[in-house]
C-alpha cells in the first residue's frame, strides 16, 4: 500500500522576463513541478527563462481569457496528486492569478481539492523592475491601478485616479490600453491635470526585461494614448517627483526620475489635502 | 599609461530576507563589488543571504539615520573607480535608499561623481512576500503608505489614508510604529473606520522570510498599536477583501485572504464615488 499523494498547486509569476530577477524559490518549485499551467506566452517566456530547469514538464495552455477555468483545471490536476505549477505574469499577486485561485476556493469548492497544499511564491513584479530602470520613482508613497474595466465599472477607477491625484500620490497605471480599450489613458490624463502639473514627469515603460526594451520619461501635458498598450506600464509622477540628468546616458536613455522620500512642510495643506 | 577607471555605484536590496528570494541580479553584482555600504543590519544580512559571493568584500557600515552621508561616501569611492554596492532592504526603490542616491545627485551633485555609473537593481519588496505567505490581498487596485511622520507632515499621511479609504483601495501600511512612534496605528484606524467595515481583514506580516517570522489575520476593529512595530508591515483589506479557511492549516497559520480582480457593480456608487 502507497500513501495517497497530497497534490501542490503553485503560483508562480514568471517576473519581469529577465532570467536575473527570477527567483530562486520560483526556480527551485518550478523545477519539482510536473505540469504547468497557464496562459500560452507565460508559460512559454517562463520556460525561456529556465531552460532545463522547467524542462520535461506536461505544459497545459491555454487562451489568456480563460482564468478561472484555468484554475479549476489546475485545482483538479493538483487535487490527482500532482505538482501544478500554476503561471502567471510578474509577481503572481498583484493582478495576477493569485487572487483568481482564491476566487475559486471561495466561491465554488470541490471536495476533491481539500487536500491540495496551495503555495504563492512571490516574485519582482514588472512595476519595480520599471522604477528601477527610471530611477526611483516609486520612493515615496504610490498607488496602483488597472485601468482596464473589463472587471471593474470606470466609475471605480476614476474615483481612484480622482482620489489618488488630490491626495498627491505617484500613481502607476497597469493596463492602460489593449486593442480594444484606447481611451483610458487621455481620460485618466484629464483626471489627473486637474491636480497636477503639466509638467510632471511621466514613465512609460514597455517590455521591460524582455526583447524589445524600452523606457522613455515624458510629461503629464505630453502624454498620449497612443505611448501605452497593453505591455506597457505608465508611472506618472506626485508633486514632488523630480528628473535629474544621467550624466552618461545610454542610447534612448531619459533622464534619471525620482520622487524624494521626504515631503516639504509647506505642500501639507492645499491640493494635498483632500 | 592606465585609463582612468570609471566606478561604479549599484543600489541593492537584501529582498524580504530569505535567500530563495534574493535576485539573480543581485547576487552578481554584489559578487563583482569590491566595497558594501549600509546601514549594519542590512550589509550583514546581506551577507549572510549570499555568503561566500559576498565575502572579501570591504564593509563600510554606519547607523540608520545617516542615510544621505552614506550616500556621499558611496558616491566618493565610486568616483575612485570602485564597484560600491549600496545595501537597501527589501526593493531598494521602495521607501529605501536609490530615492536618497537621486536626491544628492539633484541637490548637491560633486564634479567628481560625473563619471560614477548608477545601476539600480529591483528586487522582491516585503510587502510581495506578506502578501504571498497571507494569500493574494494585492490582488486588486492598492495603495502604498509610509505611516512614518520622520519624513512628512502627518497632515499629508492622514490625507493619503482618508483618500486611500474612501476610494476603496488596499492598503499597505510600511513603518507602522518604532519605538518613538505608538500612536500612528490607532489614528491610521480611526480614520480607516469612517469608510471601512469593522469586519475587514487586516494582514499583521512581521519579519517575512526571516528569523522569527510571523503572519497574523485580524479585523480592522481589533487592530492594536500594540501589534506592530518597525519590523511589521500592515495590510488593511478594500471592501471586496476576504478571508478563506485553509483545508491544511500550519501551526498559526490563519486563513488565507484575498481581494477579487473584480469590482461588483452595486459598489460603483456610494463610498467608493470619492
Amino acid at each position: 500500500m502507497t500513501a495517497v499523494p497530497r497534490g501542490r498547486l503553485i503560483v508562480v509569476g514568471t517576473g519581469p522576463g529577465a532570467p536575473e530577477w527570477m527567483s530562486p524559490e520560483v526556480t527551485a518549485l518550478v523545477a519539482e513541478a510536473t505540469d504547468l499551467v497557464g496562459y500560452m506566452t507565460y508559460v512559454d517566456l517562463l520556460c525561456d527563462i529556465l531552460g532545463p530547469a522547467a524542462a520535461g514538464k506536461t505544459r497545459h495552455t491555454s487562451d489568456n481569457r480563460e482564468e478561472l477555468d484555468r484554475v479549476r483545471f489546475a485545482l483538479d490536476l493538483a487535487a490527482q496528486g500532482r505538482t501544478v505549477a500554476l503561471v502567471s505574469s510578474g509577481d503572481p499577486g498583484v493582478f495576477g492569478m493569485a487572487a483568481a485561485v482564491f476566487e475559486i476556493l471561495d466561491r465554488d469548492p470541490q471536495p476533491a481539492w481539500r487536500d491540495v497544499d496551495v503555495t504563492i511564491a512571490p516574485g519582482i513584479s514588472a512595476m519595480f523592475a520599471a522604477a528601477a530602470r527610471a530611477g526611483a520613482p516609486l520612493g515615496h508613497d504610490f498607488c496602483v491601478i488597472s485601468l482596464s474595466d473589463n472587471l471593474k465599472p470606470w466609475e471605480v477607477v476614476e474615483a481612484r485616479i480622482a482620489a489618488a491625484a488630490r491626495a498627491d500620490f505617484v500613481i502607476v497605471f497597469y493596463n492602460p490600453a489593449s486593442t480594444q480599450r484606447q481611451w483610458q489613458v487621455d481620460r485618466a490624463k484629464a483626471l489627473l491635470l486637474e491636480h497636477r502639473a503639466p509638467s510632471t514627469p511621466v514613465v512609460l515603460a514597455r517590455n521591460v526585461g524582455r526583447d524589445g526594451e524600452g523606457v522613455r520619461v515624458t510629461t503629464l501635458e505630453a502624454l498620449n494614448a497612443a505611448d501605452a498598450d497593453m505591455r506597457t506600464l505608465v508611472i506618472v509622477g506626485s508633486s514632488q517627483t523630480r528628473t535629474v540628468l544621467r550624466a552618461h546616458s545610454r542610447a534612448g536613455e531619459g533622464p534619471w526620475v525620482y520622487t524624494p522620500r521626504h515631503y516639504p512642510e509647506d505642500r501639507a495643506t492645499g491640493e494635498a489635502r483632500s
